[in-house]
């Protein structure tokens, strides 16, 4: 059944919440914004997608390499990787509605275009138009709308009310800034600010005095997992003895200060990545490109993700990252359109060069068999150049959720309607669910041994005796578990099972060796 | 062969950054005091020991959920907690040597007990004697000690230098503080200094308006993973319909801004847990304690832990929390004598009451079947009482490394000496490694035929055609892997392998299946 998309995101939140997959974080004291933990069911789904990346990048090559450096690294790293001059997001302030925005995100307008203001009711619309008028801005008001205002030539208008009225911009870097070590930088932070106004400085001496102490020992939340495999490309390389092209893996947590948070998981302030390096020689970065992107694409479709939802988008010359040379964006059709799930792209020798300017350490590669172009002759000595996957995990279980998502509307009367994740075996936070039909003649204690089989074998199978065979069912459906297995009388007699298949509802009775082995050969398709 | 203590943490130290299991954070800019990073055998060592975890506590069992809650959360949870007003050591400054250190961690002294002071080397002793006669404190020196002075009524002394001169203990707390949303704190504490100090405000005063204006936008990095149990105890009873007693597992980073960090990867600011709060009926907590101390023993054992380096120490009265009504640690001897790698205490009602107080959400529990104590009479409404097995992660990884790490000597002249990791088949970073004997006559092919088939059996192997086999097996000796195959001209002729054990270097040649079989049984061994 089709369901509109807008409801859709408002039916998977909730599905998302009722089965235990995301809830609010910190959801009792009213949520924190943008940040979401995830359930018994969630993790486990997180689990899986980030287990799979990391079997196809890692487990199952020889030429790339894990890694889990710490979410607070040195400072110096984010100075080298321009994170800390040009990690910023331009921010405005609505002088009419106080909505705070970043400026490259606004709707965009020419300049002298009619600008129509909406504030949220008749009352606000009439108290705008008073101040307004105090600073000799005369509009008309029709309800809660203003009229007779001219879009300037900021280019952009409020996202909220549409005013063309604002602050200046100003830039706010989206790393959050800690402090380490047993220091108490407010104390100093005072005695700076109340020495320079002694001295009567400037209001901009002051803050850059106050920057000072702070510098002192600040440090910064990791904006992305990347700068690790980078600032440790020298001891893996060296401690592997890894030859190029090889590639260094990681996943964990990165955390932005997003001025707009959006789409559930999608943009949140916290989020998981899956990211990987591959440190190639110099000319080479093109051909890699080609590589990983059909590489990247085969791997999120092995996962389940119809064709058709994905895309491979070129960035256009305008758009490229001034280090990049290529980049494509892995896109998936979500409920409100096209949106990217991973970034592709040829970095250059950028970053290790940036590193190897920022710390005064040499970071080449010697190849003693590849001929240096320049001279002819081997070694080649170079600064590696890169090609980088770089995935948002958290955005990768948004999209399977989307994918997954289905009704069935039942017949006629809605008899048989009910709600299905179909998700990939893999990636279904529990493979197998073992129903005693009753909980009593021994049912259970089979029940017990079949699940205990699966486990043996290494398959997340779950002992399930609460409520009625047909409710159980329904949230085994809900939650995407793919195979029902239920023990009734007849089990402990023959042996066998009642299979019931997710997807269809089809069931069959079968020997519960047949039935691992059905299950056991649907977690490896789809994987080479 | 026996080591000297001190000298085996160095040696585990160099053999983790040589093979790759952990390097210092950010080691190119200088590396960042107390922040580590897992290279590509150290990721997949902590992974196998976390996994382990997941595996005991979630998988293999129908009555504990998995959790995974984001690392910044509301900060009213701190302050339910009672982590923003406690979580607090006192620091202390030494005016002779400038050492900034933990009071309750300082040497203990008499009052009135002789304190010789030890500088670095005679210049500083002839210096700070000068400083302290300016003070009006005459010490006698011999070389770089000064005598003469003694233990005050503080209890303790300098732990660098042993002098009894301090400043004043002042409170630190342990957390982390950041600022979340698009504003700039630093400007309004600059402005909120600078009217304080117009009005000629007293400095607690200016003080508490700079903590009133961080207080707005301020977070917290969490110290510890537990509380997002407790918060989501709510949606979690609810999405599952779990009946208690159960529990909640979750496992990942938490943050502690610490003024003393030792012992390599033991004690750092950034380090990763492994906590399960147990939901259970009040008066259950005591007798869940002893379950969960005898469970989580036998776990850390089964992952090749002695039985005679674990133990179990209970907590005195006087150094139990104050909201426990048991703790015992379970304490591994490490290097540096016993210390602890897991909590396991009974916390009463403690935490949901405190979130419940704090969030105003009633956090109850109603079992329909049970009696009410009070009434007699079903149904029993309670707040849940919780007994949490709170393990470190981090810690578990260098137990491991320090239980199996070993030397071999050797004949007498030291031929055939060598160094070994001697991890449990399910920890070792790589299970397998397949070595062809030389590059050469279809060798690798047919290795590559052979990883591949341990590889879709989910087992970790290794394709490895790096130097000479001698140096292949002392590499795999280090990094911990406990089975080599090597294969050679035999293989593609009758499918036979020479299967080499890591820990006493046996050889024996066999099927390729039968390999298959032996490690296979490995992996399965001291898993119930």
């Amino acid at each position: 059944m089709a369901t509109a998309e807008p409801e859709l995101m408002q039916k998977i939140v909730s599905l998302c919440k009722r089965r235990g997959f995301v809830f609010q974080s910190s959801d009792i004291y009213g949520g924190l914004r943008s940040a979401y933990d995830y359930g018994p069911m969630g993790v486990e789904l997180k689990r899986n997608l980030m287990s799979e990346w990391w079997t196809a990048m890692v487990h199952s090559r020889e030429d790339i390499y894990g890694l889990d450096a710490s979410i607070i690294m040195h400072p110096e790293v984010w100075r080298s990787s321009g994170h800390l001059a040009n990690f910023t997001d331009p921010l405005v302030d609505c002088q009419v509605c106080q909505e705070r925005f970043r400026a490259d995100k606004a709707p965009r307008t020419a300049e002298g275009e009619d600008a129509p203001i909406e504030l949220a009711d008749k009352g606000r619309a009439k108290a705008a138009l008073a101040k307004l008028a105090e600073a000799g801005i005369e509009l008309e008001r029709k309800g809660k709308l203003l009229l007779g205002a001219k879009a300037g030539d900021r280019g952009y208008v409020c996202p909220n009310c549409g005013s063309p009225f604002m602050s200046a911009e100003r830039d706010f870097n989206g790393m959050f800034r800690t402090n380490l070590g047993a220091v108490d930088p407010m104390a100093q932070v005072i005695a700076a600010v109340q020495e320079g106004t002694k001295r009567g400085d400037e209001a901009k001496a002051i803050r850059a005095a106050v920057e000072e102490v702070l510098a002192e020992s600040s440090v910064y939340l990791r904006p992305e997992t990347a700068q690790g495999m980078f600032v440790q490309f020298l001891n893996i390389q060296q401690s592997m003895a890894a030859k190029i092209p090889f590639g260094v893996a990681q996943m964990g947590k990165s955390f932005r200060n997003e001025v707009t948070v959006e789409h559930f998981i999608f943009r949140s302030c916290e989020f998981e990545q899956m990211e990987m390096e591959w440190f190639c020689a110099p000319g080479s970065g093109r051909e890699w490109l080609e590589y990983w992107k059909e590489t990247r694409m085969k791997w999120w479709q092995s996962l389940g993700l119809a064709a058709d939802k994905l895309r491979l988008r070129e960035h256009e010359a305008s758009e490229l990252a001034h280090y990049s040379d290529g980049t494509f964006d892995v896109e998936y059709e979500f409920p409100w359109g096209w949106d990217e799930l991973e970034g592709i792209a040829s970095r250059t020798d950028y970053d290790l060069n940036a590193h190897m300017a920022g710390s005064g350490k040499k970071i080449f590669y010697t190849d003693p068999e590849a001929q240096d172009p320049e001279t002819g002759k081997a070694p080649w000595r170079y600064v590696p150049h890169v090609v980088e996957p770089a995935a948002g995990a958290t955005r990768g279980v948004l999209a399977v959720l989307c994918g997954a998502y289905d009704e069935e509307p039942g017949d006629e009367a809605g008899k048989g309607a009910r709600t299905v994740l179909r998700l990939h075996p893999r990636l279904a936070p529990i493979k197998v669910a073992v129903l005693p039909l009753v909980r009593k003649e021994g049912m259970p204690e089979v029940a017990r041994k079949i699940a205990d089989q699966f486990f043996r074998q290494g398959v997340n199978a779950k002992l399930d005796e609460q409520h009625a065979i047909g409710r159980r069912y329904a949230r085994h459906d809900e939650i995407g578990t793919p195979y029902c297995l239920t023990v009734d009388g007849q089990t402990s007699e023959d042996g066998t099972v009642t299979l019931r298949y997710r997807d269809d509802r089809r069931q069959e009775r079968v020997a519960v060796d047949a039935a691992v082995d059905v299950i056991r050969e649907a977690l490896r398709e789809g994987r080479e």
